[in-house]
């Protein structure tokens, strides 16, 4: 038998569209021993989670907490519940990420509808709200950040309008959340699904997400009590079970929620008081995800996005200072992810492979239609900051001088630090 | 703006079937820096963790790795992808997780077929190979261990009696692995889904599975290439896509496989060498799989196997000691969960909580028919230990004594103590 050596992961500045550095002090939180999902102490821990995420997301939202599988379980148990099958949806596409929510409502049964804009822009808000009032959808499933593109799509008049339509409005935050403001409750969104290994700096491995009244009576409306849990018990909790036993008796198979993993109706029984038996929490990622969090709130979100906007300034000048083209729309840039031009003649992939092998810095590549075209470099969370930035820069320049390509060596860090000065001065 | 307390979780014993205590090297694991999942240093930690869960499971099968979700994440992508709509299952319960695949499979649309054995006891394997010749089902769904009732299925003649029939055989293995026997290959089992907070002790949040060519086959014919990936690229993969697409232009809707999070085609597609864009893996939680499951072939499977054996008997003889009865027939014993009647007169959660509050012990309570009537006590992974059982006996000795139960005082902590002195001895 082979033996197998000691975890020694290198060291890595991670500057992709996430995961990126984890907080190292939610690595020490990831550190601390189990307690039991039903022991005092660790409800606890859940409950103070659940009352932090409302803040993050901005919202008087009664139910705000993680599913236990990265971002897409997120997206997928929040679509899973608010679609039912044959229903319309849809799904404004402007990059990759829109794709995916395209293709998990079809998986659910959905009768999709779905308008694209050219890669490298956001909608107007008129075009979306035109496209609602053709499909007349029950839902529209729409990102925020795509990180595909580097884009930031306006949500503030599509939120109003689905509002005043009785559509219910399901947003991708994975990229934004933590890094961009997200306005659940200003701007009448009625699910918001986030990230953690993204600007929240929490590893890979929940989606917290929020949803409002509006979309939990749908969920509850194709709400099934399982099997093995349905023995009575006496006490309200049994008198809930038989309405919902009723109910869910009465309701023909296929409207059902499908998944029990990604259950929100199951899942919010979990997070309730009534603590019904679902999953068992993921313990180390909770104790994370809750000082993710905790971290985000003592910044300040206002700080927060601020420190984003400074940093994904810095970084986008440094970049044009050294020749290269930023890519896409100017101003719905999303701040968190520069997407930069390969320059001709440029091998992008030989580029990256020297900056992690020698730099030990990590940018992204790209997807589909932007393969070898552009690179993605993100500023995320804890990666997010002024010496990564001026690294990062330093390393880049140095392997495209080292791969032939003519630039004004130098100019990016100095540009960069002069970006840092003055903007002190404000 | 609440100001909330660095996390702090209270010291626990953890004697439960799960979470259980996890080992401190795995934590220590889990606290590394993050690497990009496209890193070619965390793919090769991916790559090891396949070859490290195919020893683990005693198989050869090509594929071995994590659903990133708790265990049952792990339950419903092998049903979800083995199940087509309207097959006929079938499903031997004797306990509440046997209850659990029934409801799954209901999900995905199965057509289900239950027989049910008295809680306590399992079946006889005639009973379940008479059940396969009458129903003919495409797939059997079965717990290995029963972690409500403590139970331990026999697997060896059912899976000879699936395979001679062309049955497909899941096997929910979350409470045996690491733990108790598990022989994939041996006993012919189609595909076998592990937990990793039992008794591998590592945190709740993946759910390790295997299964066979068989199985692939069928979950290969249901494939979906995701919408936003299929764009021409050149190469292989181009043409295996093409290939699939066809595939999937001609497959009905409702044959695919209907959960994008949990659909096994494409996990491993992203477990493969192609690396097909799917979630972000969970950084830290490989990271602690990889240690869990490096410690597990460490020690020796057969060396853990008889240290279950070893610290299960040692309690066992302590709680009997004790005049406390244990539940379900003995013969079928789980090694790793004592099931022990609560004594009459006693009220269970009052003991439950003196445990906690003042020894900082956890026990479980249970479900069903035996909530109330039995405590179940693990000794699973880290918290299968010598020292585990004897403070345990100690403490539970001590609450009942105080709750006014007369016992021989004393005894339990003897017996065990005698008990592992006679087992040294052989």
């Amino acid at each position: 038998m082979t033996r197998y050596r000691e975890l020694a992961p290198p060291p890595r500045t991670i500057m992709t569209p996430g995961p990126v550095e984890a907080d190292p002090r939610v690595l020490r939180a990831m550190s601390y021993p189990m307690l039991g999902q039903f022991d005092p102490a660790f409800t606890a821990l859940m409950n103070e989670t659940m009352e932090m995420l409302r803040a993050l997301f901005a919202t008087a939202n009664g139910w705000a907490y993680p599913v236990d599988g990265t971002s897409r379980s997120g997206l997928e148990a929040a679509l899973a519940a608010l679609i039912e099958p044959g229903e319309r949806v849809l799904v404004p596409i402007f990059g990759r990420f829109g794709h995916l929510l395209h293709e998990i409502a079809l998986r659910y049964g959905a009768e999709v509808s779905v308008i694209e804009q050219e890669w490298g822009r956001v909608f107007d808000p008129q075009q979306v709200i035109e496209a609602i009032d053709r499909v007349r959808p029950a839902v529209v499933a729409l990102v925020h950040g795509e990180t595909s593109t580097g884009q930031l799509q306006p949500l503030r008049e599509i939120g109003a309008a689905c509002r005043s339509r009785g559509v219910l409005l399901v947003v991708d935050a994975v990229a934004t959340i933590g890094g961009v403001p997200v306005e659940t409750d200003a701007w009448q969104l009625d699910a918001v699904v986030g990230g953690t290994q993204k600007c929240l700096s929490v590893p890979p491995g929940m989606a917290p997400l929020t949803y409002n009244d509006a979309a939990e009576r749908k969920l509850l409306a194709r709400r099934r009590i399982e099997r093995g849990l349905r023995t009575p018990e006496g006490g309200e909790a049994q008198a809930a079970r038989q309405i919902a036993d009723a109910q869910a008796g009465m309701l023909p198979r296929e409207r059902h929620i499908r998944s029990n993993y990604l259950d929100l109706s199951q899942l919010q029984d979990y997070w309730s008081p009534a603590r019904l038996n679902h999953h068992t929490e993921m313990t180390s990622m909770l104790y994370g995800l809750r000082e993710g969090v905790r971290l985000a709130l003592e910044e300040g979100l206002a700080a927060r996005h601020a420190r984003h906007l400074l940093h994904g300034g810095a970084l986008a000048a440094g970049l044009e200072a050294m020749g290269l083209q930023l890519y896409g729309e100017r101003v719905s840039r999303l701040p968190v992810v520069a997407c930069v031009r390969i320059p001709d003649g440029i091998d992008g992939e030989a580029v990256r492979a020297l900056l992690l092998e020698q730099f030990g810095i990590e940018i992204a590549s790209s997807f589909g239609p932007l393969k070898g075209m552009i690179w993605r470099i993100g500023t995320m969370g804890y990666s997010c900051s002024r010496r990564n930035v001026l690294l990062t820069l330093g390393a880049l320049e140095a392997a495209l001088l080292r791969h032939g390509l003519r630039l004004p060596a130098g100019e990016a860090v100095q540009t960069a630090l002069q970006y840092y000065t003055r903007s002190e001065g404000i």
